[in-house]
């Protein structure tokens, strides 16, 4: 490394050789860790309307024995291993929605809430500081959708001081969920490990209170974000398709829950925390033939981050294709 | 829609089929739409350096005919459509790299400069104001280390009052890129339309002076950086490993200088720019197959931004899988 030949002189080589030393010059002091990611969002165009994808943070736990209802282990974790994730592991992204439809500004799920980002420790319950860093007020809001009642989806109803996080919205629910989750004979009858789901939701919408309004798969949520009936994953669970001409994107939400690498790629593995099992995959199957054949995009609150893609046949299966990043709107 | 049954009375769905009419209430006004990306940059932890994928944004142009040398026009706007690509559009982005590794800042390419930002109305030439939204100062660059001098990756050495935009960094560029292309004889050996390439080099290192240093491949650039021999896009054309114990990646270059969706799928087809466009092939094969065999993970210059991704082999060809974005680091 020392050598100075005539060769690494004339070619400048030397230089770089005497590189692994620097670090003994005291003066070379190195510029400090970032140890920060880049602010969680991505926006794109959907004809005239503006979406932005805001991460809400991810969440990595133990692979329990029942992630896949009817596939064994070793086949979920060699096909995690082909998916280039963590064996054993189940590594869980959140990522809600915001469309400006140029007349509306609406929010679609809310993620895990405030609260959790001191129990994760940053990593997850991202949502409303990425929503800032992302420009948009809270305030501003004009209408939040609920595409089902699952803490990840509701929890961030309610900000970092414990009231509404979005008190000039109106807070729109599928009727089928608050009918569900609301009713208490529903929480009585559940199973011990069900019953603080039905708990939650008495406690997020206690301090919605009255700004919810209800309403039926089919209906427009507001001009361009159509609301598609895709029950499985919970009774009233609920995708949208966003439109402007024929320009649409599939927001799925929770078609496939689970990790993309495993139900995408096996649409038939049933997950273990859809409520009804064999309806989810069919419902999975429903949308994504539809996405397929239509060329329509989608955006999943469970895919990696920025969530949104292609997809396309693969054979028994689908492969999610990334949309090419955009660095300009 | 303006029927209010009992049902949708019940279920609330009377606001949401209110929704379309909204717009007529004059005070209810939209939040304006933002027209702004997010920060360009994504970073990742190599052991315990750490990488920032920074873009420069990027260039839509009409596709050649000789954007693929050896395949038919048809053949490329089949392989974009299934890539979910646009027709008859060359997509370029440009994602130089920033590598601290504790001990330096390195930034590894420098992208179409801020010239670029003007006459690109905006969409290119953001690597320097994309590296101050990541929180790097150019001042505090250590080093610059330049894989080829064609102009994409050499012009953003120059700041935007025209000077060096790192003043304060060693100019590592490989001795054989510099031996070609500043040779006189080279230049007036060139065709008319090679010409520019060989002036523009003479015009940045005019201005960069004095602080360049030459090295072979082979070397280190820096503590956890090696160079890596890879010609074909051109003469002296230099990729890198950036290594802390098992955790590797291959920072490609242009080793797939065109559309990914064309050259890794197909690696075979030559690009109408590889100076060497057999070679260019043969050492696309050999370290695409090396980071396969040996799971790296491949940073591209011209990947999809973050260009950061897995690769597989698929039947010939190769595919990426790009990497779980990571809302934190």
């Amino acid at each position: 490394m020392t050598e100075l030949t005539r060769r690494s002189l004339l070619a400048g080589t030397a230089a770089a050789a005497a590189l692994p030393l620097a670090g003994i010059v005291p003066t070379d002091a190195a510029a400090p860790l970032s140890g920060k990611q880049a602010p969680g969002f991505y926006r794109y165009k959907v004809g005239t309307m503006e979406v932005t994808a805001v991460t809400d943070g991810l969440t990595i736990g133990p692979l329990s024995d029942t992630y896949v209802a009817n596939a064994s282990k070793d086949a979920v974790n060699a096909a995690l291993e082909a998916g280039f994730m963590a064996r054993d592991r189940a590594t869980q992204p959140y990522t809600p929605v915001v469309v400006n439809t140029g007349g509306k500004l609406v929010v679609i799920d809310t993620g895990l809430g405030p609260a959790m980002l001191q129990q994760s420790k940053g990593t997850a319950g991202q949502f409303q500081t990425n929503l800032a860093a992302a420009g948009i007020d809270r305030m501003a809001v004009d209408a939040v959708v609920i595409s089902h009642f699952h803490g990840d989806h509701i929890n961030g109803l309610i900000g970092p001081d414990g009231g509404a996080a979005y008190p000039n919205a109106e807070v729109m629910v599928p009727a089928a969920e608050y009918k569900f989750w609301m009713d208490d004979g529903n929480m009585s009858r559940a199973a011990d490990a069900a019953k603080p789901a039905f708990q939650n939701a008495r406690r997020v919408f206690g301090v919605v209170g009255s700004k919810v309004t209800q309403y039926d798969p089919g209906k427009d949520v507001a001009p361009g974000i159509t609301s598609v009936s895709s029950p499985g994953h919970t009774v009233g669970h609920c995708s949208y398709i966003v439109a402007a001409g024929s320009d649409r994107v599939l927001v799925q939400v929770d078609i496939t829950a689970g990790m993309a690498q495993l139900f995408v790629r096996n649409p038939e593995w049933q997950f273990g925390f859809d409520m009804d099992k064999q309806l989810a995959v069919q419902t999975r199957r429903k949308l994504y033939d539809m996405a397929v054949a239509e060329k329509m995009l989608v955006q999943g609150f469970h895919f990696p981050f920025p969530g949104i893609a292609n997809i396309e046949k693969d054979g028994n299966g689908y492969r999610l294709v990334p949309i090419f990043w955009n660095p300009t709107i």
